[in-house]
């Protein structure tokens, strides 16, 4: 019965005609081959993949079955995705920008491009909730950490947020938080960069915070202003380039009781003063600049660093150290109990996937640099600026402020100019100015210029005032060093034996490679983590991100010079609504939660816009992701918990109940499909239409959508609106617990209101602010779902959901008779996830999810999600992209922990020294003497409990960590020379 | 003493100036920075590098120390580097070459191009030779093998060759050996490609043999030519695309005495009757089809397969199932004994490194398609042959031959043409085709070939003939298959699991990844083995390298259309000159073999040239590489050993005695230099003067060339030829066992004798013949090289072999106290390298090299180069790229094994199991249960005999290999489906 051990192809048919490319992709991203998808079929008693498909998928919700086909979306092969990549990147014209406003030509060291950027042992990770797994990164977020609290001089910095503007929202409300909620006014000092301000505008309203937007100084004097303060936004230097002492500043408002916090820029503190030794309270800012391609906006890691006082209230995931059960010295993501998915609606952020890959890429930047590294190209930034500004006032321009680090602004009156004449001149030699406005240009320098970058810039003002053109003999002498005396640094950084080791590329390269090994990632086994979608991340998506035609392109470079891109956006967005069946989408959002945030932004806008702003109560079930509250919540919306009933569906009696109560003020519900139980709700129309029918949105949690697609859509279950998590079904890579984008789809009456950019015109009508520092958010990861859905075309897309559904419900009925498979439809069937109740053994043994998690790691398997949606329970979902064997694989791993469990149960093995509660066992473990193997198994049965490890088998590196322990004693950076053993042995 | 633990930029000079780049080079490439390097001095006792330098190398062979400076190489920034590759990549014109002769469009899959290709794991790690940390590596080799196997029919293949052309000369001098060395006529048919022939012409030269060309059938009843004849070459589909069936021919050569040597296709063996089901004895190709892009001529893997009869004397590495210690089935080179530098002048071959990562990337490729899918390809690739032949004859084309697999040749005078015509209107669309002759054209088709590619061929003919062009629909029905029955295909092929596996993306990936998980390779730990060069391969120099702009050209494109290639290899040969003081350079050689061999030849033309046939004597020392005294008597040179001193020298006295009594005969005399031993020679020059006295050439084998540059070079040290390892000195990384290049440099008395090719232009007007397959070798990685010249510069060309020359020599000095230091100059000084003897071990404890070796394994190194030069030895290289922190880490593993050996000699060990006997440990091992660890020492002793290990730790996958068993148990394919064992555990 089962199929026979040799496989073909996963859709091994013939060509259809000679002329058929035959690199198809579905071929290759889909795990089971037809043989083996007729196996499962069969174990479950199907004689189609249709029969099974609508015993899973209600009736009710199907779309037509040509909604989603070859003809809607043509696939493409991955030759000729490559070619049409290829294409639209020569449409993306090679300019190189001097814009700044937080985008740089960052330099990416080759051997940090191709090790960590281009390599899918990094890429594919998941987020390191594993610790025992994921040592590497966990080490290198920390050196993240170290980086930006040596740098800013605060005593705690988080593991990256989306963006330095959703940053600065962030530090903003933690203002207002940590001074009571009751003093509502924020001040932004009018210097902070446009999208900043732009997001901070959005993300006041939600909470009610009163923006005040002017010259800073004021703060130092207006009593009125002072009473009600919170806090200030400050940018430093600011974004026209000047250096500005905040030091009164900062203690007058600490004095009025209120925050200070700080945007700014990480090369710029090598030679500055940081805001920790002048009283900032809050540092943020980008670190693109720190070898990430500008990407057209993203992705890159922003910062948040705070003081010891408010470490506890910082938003983002901390990485600290502690101990494991050894006592050993292990890493793993600190004060998780603040996490938004325990604090709900009265959590005050709702961050969760962030920017981990491209944290580690400035982190190892760092490490690779070197403080000394660092300060040299920090020199050089400064020294070419000083040049730039003793030439160009040669010529009769005049710079706005005389003291910079790398950016200056230009008054092109003074050489009686418009700045539209600046850059004409300028696009003729293809380089990019600040459009600032018709008097005023802004130029911003970073490491990669050279002499001819220097003469290229220096020659568009010469031709706009029409002199001849300058040689490098021609430039005068610099500009004195135009940063004030008391504003200099002089305080050492990066001073830990981490950024003093790793400066050849040899010694690089194996540091990437060591920390590599200690994770477990997609390259190694399934990583069925529920919620997740952990499929395949292929290469030929993966490709094009990293060509110069993509990924030097700055955010705000003119229309005309990003058709390629504009393309691929456009394209993608059309995809999307043809998948959600929604009318329009908004790429902007760079997370799922950001996207959960926008939506219901957008909801309420539509509310205001019909005169209905008081509708401000949001219905969300109680099994509902962390996220769903605590977005409403930072929306202005409040959250009432809808039931669920004991199957695990939505309970329709309460939610028409609480719709009805709420009636005059429904603002919206929210609801996951399938739900976060993993199945698919029969009634979720009608759910649906009770909101409608009681004048709410419905907002759909589009992190399920693998289950969906070419088989029902939000827009035919009733939704208003959806987030999708590109980072999930549409295949960007998890980069260990970042990048992500989170797209919002929309019915055609919120169209108009999708958000806008203050720089690059996006959003309707009636758009709301912008929700992310770049127009189109996370831009350069978006050609990989574009490439995805393009490579899979409308029959793989559908054919991948199917697989997905047939994965689950296979593994479901392979473990059902082991464990309890907590819920399932009317017809036993589960959607492309399954929960799995283990609260028998809690109450047989004492044994919790944790011990069945840290066993499967002894298995080689990353657990999958563990107590959530349900504290007792593991949510599994395999995806599509998992083989037949490897789902053997893992379930049979499932049924042997559950036979070490029985004899757990029965006392064939004692309840507090066992397989379970003693795993993971790594290596330091095992290899103790005869004497201290203190336990009542042996080591093969600890190790190698089935025979397949034995050839192959990834070994946690530390045994159980100790979260308590790391929580109380919480740190945060790398050890420091003095913790640092030093023997060459 | 010690420098800081804080270490800066290799040389964190300061920039000299605002504009000068901060990406500089040598910064990376050099392992220690100044105050390392400082420390080193100090220890060795000297205040200077310069006065350092004076004490290793001979004053008489020093060079100016203006000879190699920046002004004479000016160095490139990393940057400045991908920006000059990027501009000579665009001077590579996209052409799209159907030319076929053996190369060929070939489609990479992406998950192989970026997991294996450009994957530094995969392709810094060294020959297998230490099994137990290469099991990867030699299960894909073995997995070449099968394929080529499965494929050919044959009962064994080998781990790859050079290319098709020198593999087809390796198939000649096999059968010319294996039939007695008596019959000296081998015929070869005038259908096989034209490089093949070339270089048939080269090598039978050397041997005396006598190349007979014409039809093959003359062989069935030349009786003349029977007498004679030692064996047959014919080629399946042959050049012009014709099948023939060669099965008579097979039987009477058999009946005469000779073998029949076939060169053939993999992918037309899809379709075609194996020539192991006709006959052959001998078959051999090119399998770059295979996903190996056609680099303008390479790299890529040659196969070469035999009957069991013949297998012992088959060249070329052979990878081969054994045993460990347990008894557990492990991978091994087999039949190391065979290997060239043990049979020496005896030897009729001399490949030593081959072209293991072009064999992987292939192997790897026949993993991902499978057998349905290769048999996928082949028949779309025959279906548009069949398609372009129906479509060419209605315009009126004849073409040559009814059989055909890919490739057409077309009489164009059928058309009333000349072939220019359809040259010319094939070049106005981008499109190359095989110029024969004025009559006749060659197209062939391959996997890349879409409907716009067909169609644009197709219409080359139409606008040739002036008729209008054709569309999809216009097209004819296909011609019918074109495979004679009888020589169709019937048996399976590529039955074996592996092939039947590994289809979805993320199981290839899985498998990639697991294979690399078991092998060694510079991005663990230094791997310095002497001779050999190991040093950093930049991803700066290796970026390139697969850029369409270089991967995609055909090498026999016409010259116009190659000029980014051009200018990048007249500079590396300009470059390489300056570097040995020579006056010209051929890069057709590939490999440090291939290069001796061509040099030597050279040598010989020249003599020849001057009335001197007769010269036919080679002087060698006895410490030579084996390749030297091999590749002499290929070149039909009568090997005449030197003796080496006592103290290592060369023996002066007993040189001039044979160079005087062969005075008459003397062709040559080879020299390594600095030696084989480690040292320079002072007398370097006398000896070559000697030579010269006596009529000789003088070459010099350029292995060692990483202790020369900037310092001395070989023309000062007296030499008339040399050839370099570029996968040495010159940074091309070794692949796993290739790929490499061995380019000769020549003095201008020389230079009109460096080899030709048939189709491209290259070589002075007495040229050899071709030496390899393409004008340039493996030319695409070239770049490698250039890159690493240019981003160095003369001074950091110069600075690596100074610091090459101080790391050793810092190891010489730390492990003088606990090991023999062989051989040192008379300022007690080594080269790059040292020679440790170990022999007293052997006595007083019966403990070897390679238990010494093994134990390193355990320390997580890569052991030195064993028992070369001299049996009892390690020879140590540890190059510039190693920091300070793991020469150190290196030479205290040596010295705490050195303690372990001396417990085994003070009798606290015992002699039979002990920490040495025993080693590697692998998990196997140590996992066992306290009852079956019988070991006198604890695990932890075993594995972690010092505390950095437990931090970080490469492990071996197997325990000690049994070499013997698998000799005389000789398996070398992969385990078929009934070895396998089928759990999913
Ligand atoms: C159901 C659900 N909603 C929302 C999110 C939040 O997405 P993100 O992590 O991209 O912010 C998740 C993440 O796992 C989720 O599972
Ligand atoms: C001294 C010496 N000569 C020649 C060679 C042969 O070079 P290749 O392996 O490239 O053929 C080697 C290889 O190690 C060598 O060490
Ligand atoms: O927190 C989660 O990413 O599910």
């Amino acid at each position: 019965l089962r199929p026979a051990a040799r496989r073909s192809l996963a859709t091994a048919k013939a060509p259809p005609s000679l002329f058929a490319p035959l690199d198809t992709f579905p071929d290759r991203h889909i795990g089971p081959d037809d043989a083996e998808a007729a196996f499962m079929l069969s174990q479950l008693g199907y004689e189609s993949m249709d029969a099974f498909v609508n015993e899973v998928v209600p009736p009710t919700v199907r779309v037509a079955s040509t909604e989603l086909t070859n003809e809607v979306i043509g696939p493409l092969s991955e030759i000729e995705l490559n070619r049409r990549a290829k294409h639209l990147g020569t449409e993306n014209k090679p300019f190189k920008s001097y814009i700044g406003m937080g985008y740089h030509n960052a330099v990416v060291p080759p051997v940090i491009l191709r090790n960590v950027m281009e390599n899918p042992a990094w890429y594919t990770q998941y987020t390191p909730y594993q610790p025992e797994i994921a040592q590497g990164r966990l080490e290198s977020l920390v050196n993240f950490q170290t980086m930006v609290m040596s740098l800013t001089s605060m005593h705690i910095a988080n593991a990256s947020l989306l963006d330095e503007a959703t940053a600065a929202a962030e530090g903003m409300v933690m203002a207002y938080v940590s001074t009571g909620q009751k003093k509502k006014v924020f001040f932004v000092d009018s210097a902070v960069s446009p999208q900043t301000l732009a997001v901070l505008r959005t993300r006041a309203k939600g909470f009610g915070i009163k923006l005040a937007v002017g010259d800073a100084s004021v703060v130092l004097t207006d009593e009125a202003l002072r009473a009600h303060l919170c806090g200030v936004l400050v940018q430093y230097p600011d974004v026209n380039g000047s250096i500005r002492d905040f030091g009164k500043l900062a203690e007058s408002a600490h004095e009025a009781g209120a925050l200070v916090v700080v945007a700014t820029d990480l090369l710029a503190l090598t030679m500055l003063k940081p805001p920790g030794e002048w009283g900032a309270d809050i540092v943020l800012g980008n670190s693109a600049r720190f070898g990430v391609p500008a990407g057209y906006g993203g992705p890159h890691a922003a910062f948040f660093a705070c003081t010891e006082k408010l470490k506890r209230k910082m938003p983002g995931r901390l990485v600290g150290r502690s101990r494991d059960t050894t006592g050993q010295m292990a890493y793993r993501l600190a004060l998780q109990t603040r996490e938004q998915h325990i604090r709900r609606e009265k959590a005050t952020s709702n961050i969760c996937t962030s920017q981990a890959l491209l944290a580690n890429m400035a982190a190892m930047y760092a490490v690779y640099h070197g403080p000394s590294g660092i300060k040299r190209i920090a020199n050089k930034v400064h020294g070419l600026t000083q040049l730039l500004k003793s030439t160009v006032e040669r010529l009769g321009f005049v710079t706005t402020s005389d003291t910079f680090f790398d950016t200056l602004t230009l008054d092109v009156t003074g050489a009686s100019l418009d700045a539209s004449r600046v850059h004409a001149a300028a696009a003729a030699v293809g380089v990019n100015f600040r459009w600032i406005d018709d008097r005023r240009v802004g130029v911003t320098l970073d490491e990669s210029v050279g002499p001819i970058d220097f003469l290229r810039i220096a020659n568009v003002f010469t031709s706009a005032v029409g002199s001849s053109s300058l040689d490098l003999e021609d430039l005068p002498g610099p500009y004195p060093p135009a940063i004030p005396e008391h504003l200099t640094r002089t305080s050492e950084f990066l001073t830990h034996p981490v950024f003093n080791k790793h400066h050849s590329e040899t010694e690089m390269l194996r540091y990437i490679h060591h920390l590599q090994s200690k994770d477990l990632s997609l390259v190694h086994a399934m990583t069925p983590l529920g919620s997740c979608t952990m499929k395949l991340n292929s290469t030929s998506s993966m490709i094009p991100l990293t060509w110069p035609e993509f990924g030097s392109v700055h955010p705000f470079a003119p229309q005309d010079q990003v058709k390629g891109y504009t393309q691929v956006i456009k394209e993608l967005e059309d995809d999307l609504c043809k998948i959600t069946g929604f009318h329009a989408c908004s790429l902007q959002p760079n997370s799922g939660a950001a996207g959960e945030y926008t939506g219901l932004s957008v909801i309420r806008a539509f509310h205001e816009a019909r005169g209905q702003k008081h509708r401000d109560v949001c219905l969300i079930p109680v099994s509902a992701h962390g996220t769903n509250p605590a977005s409403a919540a930072m929306a202005g919306l409040k959250v009432v918990p809808v039931k669920t009933l004991q199957d695990g569906g939505l309970d329709l009696a309460d939610l028409k109940a609480k719709a009805e109560k709420h009636k005059n003020n429904l603002a919206a519900f929210m609801i996951t499909y399938p739900s976060t139980f993993g199945v698919f709700e029969a009634g979720v129309q009608d759910a649906c239409k009770i909101i409608h029918d009681n004048g709410g949105q419905v907002y759909l949690d589009g992190a399920n959508l693998n289950a969906q697609v070419g088989l029902t859509n939000p827009a035919v279950c009733g939704g208003d609106v959806c987030h999708l998590n590109l980072h999930k079904t549409f295949a960007i890579p998890h980069g260990g617990g970042g990048p992500g984008v989170g797209p919002i789809c929309v019915a055609e009456h919120l169209a108009s209101f999708v958000p806008s950019h203050p720089i690059i015109a996006t959003g309707g009508k009636n758009a709301i602010n912008a929700v992310s520092a770049a127009p189109f958010g996370s831009a350069s990861i978006l050609l990989i779902s574009w490439a995805y859905i393009k490579m899979l075309g409308g029959q793989g897309l559908k054919d991948s959901s199917q697989i997905a559904l047939l994965n689950a419900n296979y593994m479901a009925h392979r473990l059902a008779p082991h464990y309890n498979l907590r819920y399932k439809n009317h017809n036993g069937r589960v959607a492309h996830e399954l929960l799995i109740d283990l609260a028998e053994f809690d109450k047989a043994a004492g044994l919790k999810v944790t011990d069945f998690a840290k066993r499967l790691q002894d298995y080689g398997f990353h657990p999958p999600t563990c107590s959530w949606p349900i504290s007792t329970c593991m949510l599994i979902e395999p995806t599509e992209s998992e083989s037949l064997e490897e789902i053997e694989r893992f379930c049979n791993a499932m049924i042997h922990i559950r036979q070490e469990a029985e004899d757990i149960i029965t006392g064939k093995q004692p309840k507090d020294s066992n397989l379970l509660k003693n795993a993971p066992h790594p290596l330091s473990v095992i290899t103790v003497s005869d004497a201290e193997w203190n336990r009542p198994y042996s080591r093969q049965t600890a190790v190698y409990p089935v025979s397949g490890l034995r050839e192959k088998k990834f070994w946690p590196t530390v045994s159980r960590v100790d979260d308590t322990y790391g929580d109380l004693n919480l740190v945060c950076d790398c050890p420091s020379v003095e913790e640092t053993a030093h023997d060459f042995s």
